[in-house]
Formats: C-alpha cells, structure tokens, sequence
C-alpha cells in the first residue's frame, strides 16, 4: 500500500522510452500493491492518441523466477478474451526490465472500480469471470505450485505458536487443529488450472455488473479450480459485520456454474476447502499481527475475522455447496 | 504519502453524484499528499467524453477554516490563466463538501511530471510562472498568515531544544542564533501577494519546458513575494549531494525578473531571506525526526540538507541575488 521507490520525472521517462508506448504526460505513485510500488502513467500513445498503464516495480516476496509465470498469465488470457491486463513487451520483446536491480514491468491500465459490498448481479458477474478464467487457463504452458496451500499455512500457524496466536485472541489456539485436518485434503485429485488464488474485492475492477479487469495475479498459481472458487466465496460473501450474504454467496457459485459447472467430486470437497482457505487468512493475518509492531503506521488485519468465516462454513459449508 | 482514509466505490460514486462530472469510471488512491488522502478519479465527464480529477480529503493540519483561502485561490489564479488547477464546485455550488466529518475536494487533474533536476530552461520557466502568480494572486479578497514565518521556524527550533538538536546532528544546535537573527527580519515592508510559500520539485508539473500545474497550496499564505522566490531558489538550485547548481539558480532568477523585476529592497534583503527560507527547512525537519520513532517505516529528511543550503546562502547569498 506504497510507493517504496523514487523514480523522478526523468528516470520514468527513460524507462517509458524503452517502450513504444510514446512518450510520458503524467506519472503518480497509486497506493495499490502490498510488495510492490505502481505507478499510473500516461503517455501521448503508440499512436499519439494517448494511453494509460501501470508500471510496477517488484520490491520483495516476488522471486524474479516467478515473473515469467505471472507476466505471460496475463498474456495468455488477454489473448483468451479474459478481462486480465495484457503486459506491454519492451522494444526487445522482454515483458519486464531491470531497473536499479529490481524488476519493472508495464502493464496495461483497464477502467473500473472495486466494489465492496457486491449486488448479486456483480456477484453473478465475479462468479461467471472466475470460471472463464479457469477454462482459459488450463492450457497455460507454465506451472507454478502454491505457496500458500494448506500445508504451508498449517506451518505458518505453527510458527506463530500457541502463545503467540493466543496472545492475538485466546480463541486463535483452536484453530490449529482444523488447519492440521485441512492439510490432510487431498486437491491434486480435483481438476485443475491455473488459478488466481486471492480475488478479493481490491483485485476485481467493475464497472456497473460487468467485470472490466482482475488485477493482482501476484499469488497465481496452478491449483485446484475449486480452491479459487472457494477463496472468492470467502472473500465477498461476508458483509463489514461478518454476516453471510446468502444471496451474494449463491450468485457467485450460480454464475461460476453457468460456465463451468462442478464436478461431483469437487462439490464433495467444498466444505472442507472453504474452511481451509479461511484459515490461510487467519494464518496469513496472525503472521502479519506478529510481525508488525503495535505502534506501527500500518492497519493490522484481524485474523478473527476470518476465524468466524472458518466457523460459518463448519457449521453450514455441507448445504452452502450442496 | 498515503491514502489514510478507505473509500469503497460505492462511497466514491455516491460522493461523485454531486458534482456534474458523470459517471465514476476508475479510482486510484495515490500516493501524494503530507496530511490527506487523493484519488485520481475518471469520470465519463461532464459531456459524456470522459475527465480526470483529483479528489482530496483533509484528514490534518488543514484548518477546515483556511479551505476557503485555499481552493478560492486556485479558482482566482486559474481564472487568470496561471497554471493551477481550478476546483470543481458541486451541484450546491460549494468547493468543498464534508463526507465521514472530514472536508472533500474535486479539483482539476493537469498533465506533466515532475522534474527532480531541472534543466535551465526549465528553472527558468518555474521562475516566470512564479512571477505570474505573484501578478495574478494580489487582488485575491481572502487573507492567510504565514504560519511558517520566520518566527514560527525560532520557536520549532528552541521547542526541539539543543540537546535533542545535538541528538540528530552536533552542529545543529549553531542554528539557533541565525534562526534568531532571521526572526527579526521585518519582510512586511516588501511587496505583498499571495504566495505558494512550497514550491518545491514535487509540487510543480512539467512536459519539456513548459510548467502545466503549480500544484499543493497547501502552505499558501499573504506575504512577501521575495520569500516565495528565494524558498523557491533554495528548493530548486542544488543538486542530490547539495552542490549549488549555478545555472539554475539565475535561471530561476532571471525567468522571475523576466515578468517582475524586483524592487531594491527585495533585491537587499534576499541574502538574508534565503538563509532564513533555509533554516524553515531545518526546523521543520528537525521537528518531524525528533517526532517520527526511529523504527518507523518512514523515511526522515536530514535536516543537515539545509543547513549545508544555509551556509552557501551565507556565504555566497549577497553576490547570488546582487
């Protein structure tokens, strides 16, 4: 949620002129990205007729070696007609450059906000996107393996400790065990894609019912299409409040099924899935609590937040994905 | 620099909904701004064609009472076409509207970058649209006092105290009696405006040569021309490792001069006001390093920037403005 390096007027524009994309009109640091600086900049265009883009400087947690895999994601399912940012390739073709040692890349800017308390129309529309996604993904030549499956969140919970996660909220503790039952599941058996793997409200761009872009591919990875489905009905079925949105939740599964219906054998799975993505999140949150100091200028996330959403699909997860 | 208050879209549309700027199309929080929130908002415009805006949120510092003197200058100075951008006043005709108990602002987004080392013939154009300003913004009705003045500088620097002045650097604490001698300057007998008091790089915008914004007013005040130049020349005229870049400084010089010679007694105290300007940058630096933890994640200016400024000033300043 920064701009974590500098670039002046100057060194964008020698940058941007690596690039046939004209040359730079505007250039101001957006508060998006949580390991990585952007940039929205315009340009007067490949034509003169103006242009937008995101340039996005990789500061940390992205390995460079993962880039191809994000960069050409893009690539493959723009090509598909799926509402993804295409990359911009640079004069020698490259989708991304070394600047000051870090990797930069320029990627196309697509209209649309993000909305946060989604009608079911919207939700109908996220669920529809994800599930063409997933169809247009599984050709996708290069493989990329979750790194935060529920075997590595199991561990991240471990590492936070009883005392640790209890010194959060006394309830965190308990949530060990059903971490460890969750990574016991099995998703290798379900079929798989290339998935987004965090498409929570920030990371989908709308105009209206209509989705314009899903942005954020920094966690994509080739995994079970039924674990996307699953972290999306986490991330938007929930109001400020934590009360499940029965009608937005079931948009999204009907309109994810209008395109790709489910399996027998994913439909099985769901409950337990849905309570492990959950608790990525509490893992993911708890980690973060720990690490970050309490007088720090950053807001922490509650991972009890997600520890209720654990809760809801315990107790309704069998007829929610009935 | 930063976004310190969420907006969802919902909110921003809503918000958007009173003023005539049709629809919200994009909305990046971006990461301008000391003391408040700004979004560079798309809209389809007021005919349908599409526009850009800025839209701030005061979250501190700001007087909700001093908004007025703020944004009626950006409309007086726009209105005599100096390179500003205007407000956009809502359906009620108001400036500014008051959403979640802070105050709103839509202004005018204006293309341009940046420069952060600026060619002569740029600090030359930054000198002529300074002068202009100074020309247009007179007659302005409103009034502000400089809480930056000299004075004000005197009692930040003793507030920090010499032993917590020593704590950042040895030789800060020689700073106190100059700071002294600069707070007994009497500019209210020099030629009086309405100035931008904080023209630094960050706050003007440029494609090539040519200035298209003189942005964040937010330090604007009546008082003495001459403090706007010679702030203006101190923020512009040294390099990254504090070298005196003489071509720009004249440049700005004689660009101001070009449009609005100064006056003798302009010309006499600008030895002495530029070393004070100098020490503003030192005190208020000073202020914010003993306030900000040393473990935060932000990034704290070395007040020791302008004291090195201050001794070429004090040095150098009589033959540069002779």
């Amino acid at each position: 949620m920064a701009v974590y390096t500098h670039l002046g007027a100057e060194e964008l524009a020698e940058l941007i002129a690596h690039y046939d994309v004209g040359e730079l009109v505007s250039a101001k640091g957006i508060a998006e990205g949580i390991s990585n600086s952007n940039w929205l900049i315009e340009t007067t265009g490949p034509n003169g007729k103006g242009a937008r883009y995101i340039l996005t400087m990789y500061e940390r947690r992205i390995e460079l070696a993962d880039l191809p895999y994000f960069l050409g994601l893009l690539d493959h399912l723009s090509a598909k007609d799926c509402p993804v940012p295409r990359t911009i390739h640079d004069r020698a073709g490259d989708a991304f450059r070394m600047e000051h040692g870090k990797a930069v890349a320029l990627i196309e800017f697509l209209p649309g906000v993000s909305p946060t308390q989604p009608t079911p129309e919207q939700a109908s529309a996220i669920g529809e996107v994800l599930a063409r996604l997933h169809l247009a993904s599984g050709d996708f030549g290069l493989v990329r393996a979750n790194t935060m499956g529920f075997a590595d969140n199991l561990r991240v919970l471990q590492a936070c400790g009883e005392t640790g996660l209890a010194s959060i909220n006394p309830a965190l503790p308990a949530m060990l065990e059903p971490a460890r039952k969750a990574a016991e599941l099995d998703l290798g058996s379900l079929p798989q894609a290339n998935i987004h793997a965090d498409l929570f409200p920030d990371n989908v761009l709308m105009l209206g019912s209509k989705v314009t872009g899903l942005i954020d591919f920094y966690f994509a990875c080739t995994g079970a299409m039924a674990l996307d489905l699953a972290t999306t009905h986490a991330a938007w079925s929930f109001d400020d409040r934590g009360r499940y949105r029965a009608d937005v939740g079931s948009a999204i599964i009907a309109g994810y099924e209008s395109v790709r219906p489910l399996e027998t054998n994913e439909r099985a799975l769901l409950p337990g899935i849905a309570k492990g993505t959950a608790l990525r999140f509490v893992a993911s949150r708890a980690e973060d609590w720990l690490d970050t100091p309490d007088d720090a200028l950053v807001t922490r996330k509650d991972p009890m937040q997600f520890v209720s959403r654990w809760h809801y699909y315990d107790d309704y997860g069998a007829q929610l994905f009935a």
